[in-house]
């Protein structure tokens, strides 16, 4: 489990890091960045994971989203890894919906997805555990949030998981994805037609089964989002939330679209909602 | 002189816009980004016109600097134009430091050049005039500002325009194009052997000169930057501006590069220095 340097840069006082590693989860090299901000250089500091949307890498959301600002005024370290295995062994797909860079954050056991695209093994396994074995970041205080596809691993993923994850947001999630074209494609081919198995992964589905998220959970959702009503439907997860009393806020946003500039305008809000719960 | 929008984006309240025009200076097809603050749907705002470096277009800056939540907050258009004519019909060199994506901010005298590198004109003429025409921004509140590329051109701009702007900073300028490879080998090609032409836009020889801007002028710089000795060498024009008492904060910044993880780190202290001086 060794890691790979590719570059650190200062960035806010603090350090903007581009990173790699062999991945056994994945069975492939995969690439993530990490910033520690100059708090962290005393003691190790509570820890954000970003998970990002369809055709993304890592880079996206570290260049553009400008949560260094931020995490460095609150004293967070902040993960993004990629959204899929990659490399040329890895099978693709030519969609830009499916296959790499649209792993879902799942286990698939579809053949010939099974053997890489196990993101949701690995984002709450293998890469954890490399991150609090090789930087100055708090296992006992982990906050996840995403974009789109992220959001919809963030949600799902927090939901699976009690008690790991102390503050959850996102930007834009696929709350629904079994009763969406995008879920239902990825879901159908990485995990078969048996749609029973898919509500493992589907926020919606996984409250309604009685999954809770102990805390707030804080969503923002442009109604100028081109994906806005085919795609997140973020009313599906309202309705049920407030069935079950799940606390939500969901933050709707007249003009706003999908883009990184509505991540990056939200961004203060969504930091300032994790460092309130990871040092609270 | 029409504008065709190519996109708008709501950002931190504003409005983030890439469009495009016909330039008649340079003779070619040009974009450029424009972040409108939500004060200005109210009353025309003060405008920053950013220069960017070696290798960039418009998008470089708009994507990655976050300069839109500190233009949201102090009420400041912001223009980012492109480095260089672009178009097939334009000649062009294989090197990243000459031709396009390397305009250099002058005009050039020499041929195949000097038909569509007339990036001095257009930056200082046609497009602030395009701009005024069609966006709530102050023609009697202009600051410019830039990075490496980009800053050598607002510092010798800034300097060759007494009166015309308010403010006045840059991130790693090349402050003296004379004295290093990217400028020697720009100014040769575009402006020929008689280096007392070259005089007309180097920041350096201009304070030298006599030219003087009219205000405190900011510098940020990178000590961990790869082409602090070689090209940038901000103490040649620290020195010149201490001779003649030309006002000038050189700011050093341990460890920082030449990335835009630097001009991000310091992107809201250079705002504020626009926003003080135009408001002022």
């Amino acid at each position: 489990m060794s890691l790979t340097t590719r570059s650190e840069t200062h960035c806010f006082g603090g350090v903007q890091g581009f990173y790699s590693h062999r991945s056994q989860q994945l069975d492939c090299t995969m690439q993530f960045s990490v910033f520690v901000p100059e708090q962290a250089r005393t003691e190790p500091c509570p820890v954000v994971f970003w998970l990002s949307g369809l055709t993304c890498t890592e880079e996206n959301f570290t260049s553009k989203a400008g949560a260094q600002r931020y995490a460095a005024q609150y004293g967070l370290v902040v993960v993004a890894p990629d959204t899929s295995p990659r490399g040329d062994h890895v099978p693709d797909d030519k969609a830009y919906d499916f296959g790499k860079g649209a792993g879902f954050y799942l286990n698939a056991t579809q053949m010939p997805w099974a053997k890489h695209y196990r993101m949701y093994d690995y984002i709450t396994g293998e890469l954890p555990a490399l991150i609090f074995r090789n930087f100055p970041a708090r296992a006992d205080a982990q906050g996840i949030f995403g974009h789109s596809m992220g959001g919809h691993g963030a949600l799902s993923i927090a939901l699976k998981n009690p008690g790991v994850y102390g503050s959850l947001s996102a930007f834009a999630p696929i709350v629904a994805p079994m009763q969406c074209p995008w879920g239902e494609k990825a879901f159908s081919r990485y995990l078969g037609d048996d749609r029973e198995t898919w509500k493992a992964y589907d926020a919606t589905e996984l409250v309604k089964s009685g999954a809770r998220f102990d805390g707030n959970i804080l969503i923002h959702q442009g109604q100028a989002d081109n994906f806005l009503t085919e795609q997140l439907k973020p009313a599906l997860f309202e309705t049920v939330c407030k069935d079950v009393d799940q606390p939500l806020t969901l933050s709707l946003q007249p003009d706003y679209d999908h883009s990184y500039y509505f991540i990056a305008s939200f961004m203060g809000q969504h930091m300032e909602h994790h460092a309130k719960a990871l040092y609270g």
